[in-house]
């Protein structure tokens, strides 16, 4: 490998000016969310309560293919963009795989992970409309922390809930919101009454991502002057993240390679849409045959296992309907350290994706995680993210299966975060206090019951 | 600021292929360092039992002004390099200064400190003379993160003596020293006689980098196939760290300006020599006149209140005597959250360019260190460690005379690591837990009365 080029960096110039939205060029469109109580399709104004006027037109848009990124916005993400396209070369050589793999480092953003990339967007539109306070949920602390950072830059207050089981494995996220100035509860609170309902029915809930959403959609829309954010799931939030990929097809191009597989770990979806809708529309056009991989905690396993329904986007139903691979929204997943990865359903658009074989999707159990994050951590030397330890585990799999086969594939995979304020998760690993948690097919059955009518 | 370009990287190609050795051209050479037995100055072969071999050579070399990096430190660099060059504008604003500020982000690092500059070459030319393990002595963890991860990369065994205070104050960073399999243990520890002796005289000493030295020395040269290796203090390991300043002299010319002013803060030195000498070589030829500024704590002011003199780079005098200004090596620093900077000594370069007066230094309090920090992080984005705190704080006292004076100066400092370990801190510093150390000069006086003999 000796002076072969390992990192690829793109001029602040060829830093995209535009976002893909995937929407518009589905060849099947994404049923559309609708209202719970009328059941009609929602439309952009049925949000306007909720989130910023122009963010609720993203989340609708299916014309536009590309979206211009503000001005603002763009010179906000030259704080941290481009990111770099990374060989992992030293990975390669331990697996002793001829596949080629490259991973696109989204954890050299200043708050650790790609989140930034919509938390930036997501500020700047509240505070053009004359928004003066934001709210949000968390799990890990990614995309808490990311808010609070874009909040503040635009001179916003930020108010986060952080799913409790998080709020006690991780205390430093915390620390991180906090400096940012950031007020943050562990949820389920007593602030909020789904908070209190949920205490009420189970006074030992450890919060889900869900439970957290209906808290800071109910404070949203309680506070003066305030907007609910949301860091995962929704389609604009997926589009701001297209900037993951549009600039990893252009670092690629710089390699003169192209992925015959693209990776990524899965919550919600937006880390996986970021990075892979940008390649996925050559598949549309048919002028490539790349494979999609979502990689989803086996414990959390709504694109593996859930069902294809419509199902409320947060615990207490405060959420349109959305058309969703999900678990129910009542499910609450185990207390994994990937807590990016605990939400119930999967956003609209990749639900419809996988329905219609554009990608594929495997689960991963927590302790193949980890190792593969050890790993990955003790060749190329990033401490990755628990979660991001879903897509190296899964790109593990793919490369052994190279070496088996001796194909040279192309691999790309997106390590979202680092793993430097999630310490004490590889701490329990050394010390074997971490375990895989089954799911039998009576407990998804019984979590799914409870949305059969909805 | 729309459209300013705001981060500066070089390309591969551009990784500079050689150190500055500044030996080579000071105008006065530093005195040499003695053998305390004899008093005699020191030869490479007397350094032979502690070091590698080619780090030896090194670090007496006074001859060649280049130094080739090998390739194959070369191409670890790469994994990380060049870090970038960045215009704080969102600081200048805050400060409502003329002044331009531009930081070098060594944050950037996979080990989130510029430390893996120095830790990449000494486990190179461990590896490369057959040693099998190393030893060394950490402060806030930054450097025994880096060496870990560096030893892991070249297949050595790393024991790392970590000072108890930052072991107890910073967690994560052992977990990070042991995610790469390094054996942590707290510093004074029973393990060595040093250590003993040191528990035996001062029963809960919280340990300092002088005492974690004679750990780590102690169990070099009483282990098979180890050697000893230094984060800071020493020539070779300032010579390593001029990538940051021969990268940031090309990241300069790049913006069109060049700085009035270099700052860095300081712990034993190398952080300051790594971005100042390369600057300096151009004031020692008369071709500029750049202020260059340490800024060290307050409560551990070697450079500002400490004597020139010879002295033991470590507690329990297992170290050549060197020629530096120090506190008395028995000096034990309060326990503030700096930890990098709580070292008695200077190296004996920065100690004979500053009594040459081509360098000031200037002494910050802890409270002052965060202030900075905790605005720099609300403006830039980047939680800085809280060594690198002290580099801001010194950056905005000059950025504010700016602003008094009108000046357009251009100030560089650099950002010597993050600190997302370091959020325990932070959290003390919000808690109102966070207090400044008075030293009287009576304090100072005694601890020098112990070496006057030396």
């Amino acid at each position: 490998m000796s002076d072969c080029k390992k990192r690829f960096l793109l001029s602040e110039d060829d830093i995209p000016r535009k976002w893909y939205n995937i929407q518009a060029e589905m060849p099947n469109k994404p049923m559309p969310p609708l209202n719970p109580r009328t059941r009609q399709p929602l439309k952009a104004e049925d949000l306007f309560p909720i989130f910023a006027k122009e963010l609720c037109k993203q989340e609708l848009n299916d014309k536009d293919v590309w979206i211009d990124i503000p001005d603002e916005v763009r010179e906000m993400y030259k704080y941290y963009r481009s990111t770099p396209l990374v060989r992992a070369y030293a990975l390669e050589k331990a697996l002793d795989t001829p596949a080629h793999i490259y991973f696109k480092n989204e954890s050299v953003s200043p708050m650790g992970s790609h989140k930034l990339n919509s938390a930036i967007p997501q500020a700047y539109y509240c505070k053009k409309e004359g928004v003066k306070n934001v709210t949000t949920e968390t799990g890990a602390g990614q995309w808490g922390a990311s808010l609070s950072y874009a909040a503040k830059m635009f001179g916003l207050e930020a108010a986060v809930y952080q799913v409790k089981i998080s709020y006690e494995q991780k205390p430093y996220r915390k620390s991180i919101m906090q400096t940012f100035g950031a007020q943050v509860t562990p949820s389920p609170s007593m602030s909020t009454r789904a908070g209190k309902n949920i205490i009420t029915r189970t006074p030992n809930h450890q919060g889900s991502l869900g439970t957290a959403i209906s808290e800071a959609i109910e404070l949203a829309t309680t506070t003066p002057d305030c907007k609910y954010t949301l860091g995962s799931v929704l389609n604009h939030v997926s589009l701001h993240q297209t900037i993951i990929g549009l600039e990893a097809e252009k670092q690629m191009e710089m390699t003169g390679e192209y992925p015959d597989i693209v990776i990524a770990c899965f919550g919600g979806g937006s880390n996986f849409g970021g990075i892979a809708f940008p390649f996925m529309r050559h598949n549309f056009s048919g002028s490539r045959k790349t494979r999609f991989i979502a990689a989803e905690p086996a414990s959390c396993p709504k694109l593996t296992r859930g069902k294809f329904q419509y199902d409320f986007g947060d615990e207490a139903g405060y959420t349109p309907l959305l058309p969703m691979f999900t678990l129910g929204h009542n499910f609450c997943p185990a207390n994994i350290h990937a807590g990016g990865l605990r939400y119930h359903g999967a956003g609209v658009i990749v639900s419809q994706l996988l329905k219609d074989g554009f990608m594929e999707a495997v689960d991963i159990s927590q302790l193949e995680s980890f190792d593969a994050g050890i790993l990955f951590a003790r060749t190329e030397g990033i401490i990755p993210a628990p979660e991001s330890c879903h897509a190296i585990a899964a790109t593990i799999r793919e490369a052994n299966k190279c070496k088996e086969t001796g194909e040279e594939k192309v691999i790309l995979f997106n390590l979202s975060g680092h793993g430097l304020i999630d310490m004490g998760s590889y701490d329990k690993y050394f010390a074997g206090d971490l375990r895989n948690y089954e799911l039998t097919d009576d407990d998804i059955a019984k979590n799914l019951e409870d949305i059969k009518d909805l």
